[in-house]
């Protein structure tokens, strides 16, 4: 490894060291300081680079991409308010444990604090919401400083998918000459052959994680906990990327299965959609029509929770008034839990639990029999509640329901029943992602479901969806709202620039629906000025700029419509408009509905038992 | 004061608080957790409440207004990644000493860390970027807290107009009800008529900072090394917010014409437009030409330095090369020099000084005739190389010029000099700032030219524009080049929802033109696909999008179309295509033969002079 000068050389060090330690993909915003870094990595053979023209929407392109893959992606940008633009997919990524490298170029050390344009304070900047930062020295072709630029990539790279994963931040000062021209002197001709300058066949240092397990002493506790249960439950909150985790879902219903107990999966949990799921009208082990029926169940006695904080608010206020012994298991050891309920944390890969308590079972059904208390009952509840909850579900779907009382969650319903296998499906948040929680029935169908549930924003979907879609071959669905849709235009460009297709699917129902759920609604002024916020947006003219597909389809049109997009090359918009107030009441009368059906359902099925 | 509850206690004293401190003005993105401030703002009558669907475009507009009346503005979001959204427009404020109120709501205490939704570390999240940071205590209506609520309030809003200006963080921890609904007992009645209730006629605590004040010993040595000069120079590089400094135009050409000091006045100084300007072939005191010419003249003996890094890199470089006594005057005491070739820091505000050298100069007169040494030869120069440059600028401004060799130079040229008076002229980042120094020539007018120059960005342009145009009813000009256009297009919503009327000139060169002028074009690849980034983007639908109107004309005919645009109401894209590369080359031959000319002219000046 050679280099016309320095920086040069600095770049092509650091993309090379990438490169071997696995790294595959990069989203890079043009910029003068960060040149070096630029003309490496669209240099290097074994990295794709995405061209982004406005940073934050690089940066969670840049997010969607690894979350989708669990494997680091790296983002570049000049100095100054450029990498303060990263700022917000920064922040997901640490809530999320999405593994996102952000390099950052820096002026050198001597302009900063000086009034030099384009320089600001870089050092920390995204706080304590990367895993690690450092600042890389200024390039030269020192044997001992590039050694320690190829092992602070290796590192750097590595802190990313670390226990648990995130970003990782290098601020990367450069000074001038930063394109690749000749200094003479520069970089000696005696530099080439180093080791510094060659690095080695794979990356120049390697961490080998260990994994936190526990003992078979506590997998056999657990164990016996389950098993002594009445009403056992196990909870499924939204995942950490997959590549991060080491949960089989095979292994998780294999488990439930064989304890008799309830799985409620969380839409993004990675279990309620999969081969493991069989789909029937009386459904066994995964459950994912709770939120509408949950509060007619009696509460749990021992629940078992995975994930991040379950996307259903009805589903957390059950299980904070539940008198239950909640085991939370996590890899990182974080109290993910804002009920305050849970009572015990096993800091442990999931997957490792999970196997250590079926070794468990193994050992002991060899040693005698089964001797659990029975879940049928507990069991039958949520088979009842949730044929129930669905069968009410189907009715309000069929064209001539929808055609008298649309409603959003019908789209939901209709994108994840009727998307492709395989596919990615990723959710916005606000309202799409509480109706996918309600009314995506589990399918066994390969959906990789995806939403920005670390903080919860809703700028930068597009932008993290299409990064998504551009990790894999499948077919990428977005479902969105017209803000959402609004905040992260400018991530459309991405469909032509980093060649993505999709079928996105716009509920427009001209503002902020969610806060037709809150008190606030009865307050007006301020309501519709200040929280509903109507814009009247046509928003066709974002199709025509970035050469998008735009169809406006009515609520009863939409399945046809969207079978059509999924069997069409290129991107195309379907926008459904709603009135979110007539959508929100609808939704909630479909509650009540099924509440009550639930609870005669459930009357009827004790009556038969004591029959 | 009284409430129906705690949280709308809070909100409504702190609103009550900050209009008794002067805030007129507060950019609000709808949200739930932010409800007690949002409800609190809209129902104030003093403060005018600009409502913003994306943050990062909300804090540029807020940023935008405080930079134009130098006046805080105040800026509210929800908690999550909306915070972090107005991070690139804080660190602008920073850079730029921008007063601007950032609230930002966030969860009560003990949900943090906790996994709970929408729920980020926002503890200092802009760092070292704020004046002040503080976490506002849990609302409660107790008369210690409540003082300290008001006391609070009026010191951040002092802290953003401190010396330096610049942003203040307040944190704003809510729990439910978020909403004005009553919760019996929570504000008790006998709160109400407590001084913490009531606040006072004005506010609850003033501040009056004190004045950075040299001595008349301190301004006496200035006005000696000044008057000792055989080439003294001003440099006026970008200004303060006009309310925030003391500096006077007409004192400071007061100053100038006495000592015989020419001032070169960067286009954000504050000192190239305004009546203090003679209007003549013959310039005096103010020269804005210098780009073009000033490696033509000798270097100046002692500098006097007002304001931030000017904008031209020529000077810059021609004041480092110089052996001058550079004193920067800074009220802040900041060494903003980045060539590190200053030699005096005079830490005071540049108005007392300009006016302690007038009096030490009025009292010196009074007491003996004038003694400093001739400057005529000097400001003689600066005469001719000034006048040589427009002449040849609008030789190259003429229809028939333009029709054959078009320049980005021209619009800005003419975008200036015929902007109406008084006018707010935005210009962009990037190429436009550049070409507005290089092209645009010192008026009488009272224009008020402003840009991003603190931190230099290319992000949220459009939105500062717009903020500046809703501070006063001049009318509003903004310059910006396609990649910025892009960046902020969602700015342009602000138009309509905030009621901005505004001629958009937008220079289109499909990409960063910028590029052509570094070394990196002589690499392609990765120069057009990394750095040059041509987009195609057909921005008419955004006009569409907006309700703008947009026309594209051609370079000869921008300036009626210009003209017409000022005269009409309501908003108008004017677009303007250029090849970025002729551009850059036209500029560059223009520059050439500048140069030539005013060699030239110096010679035959100082030959008739030896004559």
């Amino acid at each position: 490894m050679t280099a016309p000068n320095r920086a040069t050389l600095w770049g092509r060090i650091l993309a090379d060291e990438l490169a071997k330690g696995g790294l595959e993909a990069v989203c890079i915003a043009p910029g003068s300081r960060s040149t070096p870094l630029t003309v490496a990595f669209a240099d290097h053979p074994d990295i794709d680079v995405y061209s982004h023209l406005d940073e934050r929407s690089a940066a969670y392109f840049a997010l969607g991409r690894a979350r989708r893959t669990g494997e680091p992606t790296a983002l570049v940008c000049t100095s100054g308010t450029a990498a303060a633009n990263f700022h917000p997919a920064v922040m997901e990524a640490d809530q999320a444990r999405v593994p996102l490298l952000v390099l950052t170029a820096d002026r050198p050390p001597e302009l900063r604090d000086s009034g030099a344009n384009q320089t600001v304070d870089q050092v920390k900047l995204y706080g304590d919401a990367v895993r690690w930062y450092t600042e890389l020295p200024e390039p030269e072709a020192d044997e001992r400083k590039v050694r320690s630029l190829r092992t602070s990539a290796a590192r750097a790279l590595s802190e990313t998918t670390g226990v648990p994963p995130g970003p990782v931040h290098c601020n990367c000062p450069f000074r001038k000459p930063l394109e690749p021209i000749e200094v003479p002197g520069d970089v000696p001709d005696s530099f080439a052959d180093t080791l510094a300058a060659v690095g080695r066949d794979g990356p120049f240092v390697e961490t080998a994680d260990g994994t936190q397990t526990l003992t078979h002493d506590d997998h056999q506790k657990l164990l016996q906990a389950l098993e002594a249960a009445d009403r056992p439950l196990i909870v499924a909150g939204p995942a950490d990327p997959t590549a991060c985790s080491s949960l089989e879902p095979d292994a998780v219903t294999d488990l439930a299965d064989r304890l008799g107990v309830p799985i409620l999966a969380d839409p993004l949990s990675g279990l309620r959609y999969g081969p493991h799921v069989e789909e029937s009208d009386t459904p066994r082990t995964v459950y994912g029509g709770y939120d509408a029926y949950i509060d007619a169940l009696p509460a749990p006695d021992v629940v078992l929770r995975f994930g991040a904080s379950p996307t259903s608010k009805r589903l957390r206020h059950w299980l904070q008034d539940a008198d239950a012994r909640q085991f939370l298991i996590d890899p990182a050891g974080a109290w993910r839990e804002a009920t305050f309920t849970a009572t015990d944390l096993l800091a442990a890969e999931p997957g490792t639990v999970v196997e250590g308590v079926l070794e468990a079972l193994d050992k002991r059904e060899r040693a005698e029999s089964a001797a659990h208390a029975s879940t049928d009952d507990w069991r039958a509840q949520f088979d009842t509640a949730e044929r129930c909850r669905w069968e009410i579900r189907d009715e309000a779907l069929t064209a001539d329901a929808l055609a008298s009382q649309p409603f959003e969650g019908a789209i939901l319903a209709s994108a994840i029943s009727n998307a492709p296998d395989p596919a990615t499906v990723f959710v916005s948040n606000s309202m799409p992602i509480r109706d996918a929680d309600r009314f995506g029935r589990p399918r066994g169908a390969d959906l990789t479901v995806l939403a920005n549930r670390g903080a919860s924003g809703i700028d930068g979907i597009a932008s993290t969806a299409l990064g998504a879609g551009s990790a894999t071959d499948d077919p990428l669905v977005l479902v969105t709202g017209d803000l959402a849709f609004y905040h992260d235009s400018n991530g459309l460009l991405a469909v032509e620039r980093c060649d993505v297709d999709a079928t996105i699917v716009l509920l427009d129902n001209d503002g902020g629906g969610i806060f037709h759920k809150l008190q606030i609604e009865e307050f007006d002024p301020p309501f519709t000025q200040q929280f509903k916020t109507p814009h009247g947006l046509e928003f066709e003219a974002l199709g025509d700029l970035y050469g998008l597909a735009f169809e406006r389809v009515a609520p009863a049109d939409f399945e046809a419509a969207y079978r059509d997009s999924l069997e069409t090359p290129g991107t195309q918009v379907l926008a459904v408009d709603f009135d979110s107030e007539a959508s929100h009441r609808r939704r909630e009368a479909l509650a009540d509905q099924v509440s009550a059906a639930v609870a005669t359902a459930l009357e009827d099925d004790a009556v038969d038992r004591s029959d």
